[in-house]
């Protein structure tokens, strides 16, 4: 007898594990209940709508050819059947049926499955502070959201608006809404934006955003929302006491697994808030599997679960539940290295694997570096970008990788992601043989750079700071002797201002006499990306100097004020 | 006492060992003997120079902040001997010197060396065929060559040329004289452009390179050149007797490496005609390195050794090699797996790995597939990519991977030089944690779609037909079934003409009687890039069908002509 499978869910995980079981059992009877009236939304798009990088809503919810994804086209071109407007109001494991109700009609059925495929997804977190149910407060999640804050974009009337968050979503919102001409503030709780960077590689993306005249606050958090009569926003409170005018608020403070519906009915959660799966993504019913963003999925760097909600891991989750619920437990999920990428303005901004920050956490001892390099040659117009490679201390084996800049990170990231995918070591990276061309990126590319540059810190040859450890120095008093190896015009045109001395390298064995004479001084010597600082750090060795130092990444990777 | 290193060589491989033996030892003695004048020139930038992607030609030759790499510049900025215009004209192994000639004043000079390094490149192979000496035909190696090509250009009085050889240099020397306004027409001997990729790849490519106004004659070789009274140019005689009027012609049928200096001596060349080395990149003179373009270097799939003339392969080599001369071996070199790409007026194209025709001729038994799709979602500005994926029969282990397109092949080849890198298998590409964002790519990033074909084939749930199968049964007479699954519209604007049925998948089940009766019948299923076409196919299949296959990668990959 035909199998039937009731997929609860229909944004991105549902609709590709019915996609996936229909493929595999076309006899299989295969229902998708949805509570919102839209299928399978490009929700990950729904930023670049509102900020007009393009214009036709449809877009979002049509195939290429330019079909809409509704029930119909589910009926006709994959013979599922999609309940749109209809909740899964309860869960029966007993009799293994969902009781649902349409939103429309109010009208409830009771459909009976052998396996059940949770695709429930999340729910923005809301704080639980006053005034947050004022008009004015919105998410950035749902299709309603998106034609909300399109309508603000094309009305052109709201000046000032706050977005609370400044993770992934929240730098996202930002930059759509400032393209849309609204004056944004960014206000996060924590002491950076974008958590699954280095605070280093943050506070230059927050740089950057502040350039692009959005404004930034961190560590500071939202304490309540202020209301005129009507009930309208009118501004945001902070922790500090300071308030933000504001129409507008969109609140981007992360999400919460939608899990009621099978916590209620036995299935099991974990730490994170989401429902607990196996490899083959059953819960403890195996009659029950769960995909998306309602589960968290073990890291496969830390062995801990986490709740990772991106658009990307939720087809692949859906390809193996949907595989698994029609075929058996054949097909397994292997869980995620947090891979991901962002669009920054003009910057992109990617990290893939553990964080210094994450690794140092989970007492993981680590050797990082940080390199900047252009991504092609200057003579093809290159972009910057500065990168960030974490080693596990000894054996050398590739845990992590951060990559911002006017680059492609994507690039970048891709590449660290499968090279820890492949347990690839530094010594065995620093003689990858990847694609070179001057169109596309530097005979040594910037995940080579930084291998040979981790791999020099790892034998000695190299000793490193980051601009933050150098920053710490000078702020607890310490007077290293500081180098700046480029030339005059540059220095003209930019530098930190931190006491340095400008000695370009080609100039500094002829200079040696203006060092100083006590051979054990500390020595740091930078240039724009540091690879000259490097240079300059071997010759020094070389005369004696005992304790030099180079400033990783160079003046590029500095995330500080500069004094030009 | 200070090791003294010799590098014989100064172009790329050179330059780079003798700045690691800097780095890795300030007190040794190294010089640098380059025959030509410049130093470290940008050689893979000279196609851009030519076709005006920028106009400095100073760019080629300095550092990003505009210094000249002249043995001033290597003095004082790496404290490197660097004696131009001059050439090596002897080693000898026993006193442990070797003799110079300055090409500008004739005199010689002897050297001593503890260390000797060598990086002298290859020389253009030119074809021994009548008129080859005629002026108006060059190679793009030098930057002479360069330079000559750019006046070509820049002058704009030559109208017509022939480009010999059809590899990565012909191509993207095509390309800029194609773009100077010169009608180009590339011959190439064997049956495709660009060997680096598998046929059906190679002519996609062609025809781009035709729909941009130059022509590509196949499988048909320069028989001779033809001049005037003045001993000028004036048609390329192919070897089928055609004529091809011509006023330049410029010879990129690969290169030789150049080897003599070495050979006299009993250094040991290979098969492939480079200095054989071992993974230290010692000849077999342990006081004699070789790195670059003279060398041959284990292929790290094959086992075989391989001339890889590549500007990163020689940088990496000369970083191994350099470290090796003052350090003693501590250094390795694990090979090439070949990786490349290479700009093709709108498309990239690339490779990592073995094509599927180089693994046959290995005795390899691999599965393969191809599959295309959008770098991001359409509301991006999706480019579309054309993919292959080979693997390694039983085991899915990645042995190779293709990409062109419109998109940046350079990303997808880069993951999968890694993910190759890593000994990653199908099954474990199928669940790859990539970076996404709709800027960026796709949720199923083109990699992953690939990985998910090939793991579907390999467990026989697609039949896939390359494109160049279905030509070779209609060729042969046979009459498949052919579903051409697209809606109408896009029928009306594209379709290949050979015979096939419009069936658009979202209809096919209520349209099953059009139909053969024979349910064993073999039918063809495909649509734009296939993905629809595999949908069909799991529905015949499902039907009943038992012969069902789908035409992969869809009517993008398809390489021959269209009837619309």
């Amino acid at each position: 007898m035909a199998k039937k499978i009731i997929v609860i869910g229909g944004s991105a995980a549902g609709p590709k594990s019915a996609a996936r079981a229909r493929r595999l059992a076309d006899d299989a009877e295969i229902t998708v209940i949805q509570k919102s009236h839209e299928l399978s939304m490009a929700s990950c798009g729904f930023p670049y709508y509102v900020g007009g990088f393009f214009n036709d809503r449809n877009q979002l919810l049509t195939t290429p050819t330019g079909v809409v994804r509704d029930p119909s086209y589910y009926m006709k071109a994959k013979n599922i059947v999609a309940r749109t407007d209809t909740e899964a109001v309860a869960i029966d494991r007993k009799t293994k049926t969902v009781t649902t109700k349409n939103l429309l009609t109010g009208s409830t059925d009771t459909l009976a499955y052998d396996k059940l495929i949770l695709a429930m997804g999340a729910t923005p977190r809301m704080p639980p502070i006053p005034g947050i149910d004022l008009d004015g407060i919105t998410t950035l999640q749902s299709m309603a959201d998106a034609d909300f804050l399109r309508k603000v974009r094309d009305e052109g009337k709201i000046k000032k608006a706050v977005v609370v968050g400044g993770g992934l979503i929240g730098i996202e919102t930002c930059e759509a809404l400032q393209l849309a001409g609204i004056q944004i503030t960014v206000v996060e709780m924590l002491p950076q934006i974008l958590m699954f960077l280095d605070w280093q590689f943050a506070k230059i993306l927050e740089n950057h955003v502040k350039a692009n005249a959005a404004d930034v606050i961190t560590d500071n958090a939202v304490a309540a929302f202020l209301g005129d009569d009507q009930g309208k926003l009118r501004a945001v409170k902070l922790a500090n006491g300071d308030e933000i005018p504001a129409e507008l608020a969109v609140v981007a403070i992360g999400v919460i697994p939608n899990t009621k519906l099978a916590k209620d009915v036995g299935i099991k959660t974990g730490k994170t808030g989401g429902i607990i799966v196996d490899e083959y993504l059953q819960t403890n019913d195996p009659d029950i599997y769960a995909v998306g963003d309602c589960i968290e999925i073990p890291h496969r760097l830390s062995g801990l679960n986490v709740h990772a909600p991106y658009g990307d891991l939720a087809n692949l989750e859906g390809r193996v539940a949907g595989e698994n619920a029609v075929m058996g437990n054949v097909a397994t999920f292997p869980g995620t290295i947090q891979t991901g990428v962002c669009k920054v303005f003009d910057f992109s901004a990617g990290s893939t694997g553990l964080s210094e920050a994450a690794a140092r956490k989970l007492g993981i001892d680590v050797e990082t570096v940080v390199s900047s390099g252009p991504d092609k040659p200057d003579f093809m117009g290159a972009r910057v970008l500065i990168n960030k490679m974490v080693a596990e201390a000894g054996s050398g084996k590739l845990l992590g990788f951060q990559c911002i800049g006017l680059g492609d990170a994507s690039k970048q990231i891709g590449m660290a992601a499968m090279a820890i995918l492949g347990g690839l070591t530094v010594n065995e990276l620093v003689n990858a043989d990847l694609p070179y061309a001057p169109p596309f990126s530097l005979a040594i590319d910037n995940i080579l750079a930084c291998a040979h540059s981790l791999q020099n810190k790892m034998r000695g040859i190299m000793h490193g700071l980051s601009a933050v450890e150098v920053k710490a120095k000078l702020d607890a008093g310490e007077k290293p002797f500081i180098i700046d190896c480029r030339a005059p015009e540059e220095w003209e045109q930019m530098r930190l201002g931190i006491g340095e001395h400008l000695i370009p390298v080609g100039a500094l064995r002829g200079r040696l006499n203006e060092l100083p004479k006590d051979k054990e001084t500390e020595i740091i010597s930078y240039c724009k990306i540091s690879l000259r600082g490097y240079e300059t750090a071997r010759i020094l060795a070389a005369n004696g100097y005992t304790n030099v130092k180079v400033m990783e990444g160079g003046i590029v990777a500095w995330p500080y004020q500069r004094e030009k």
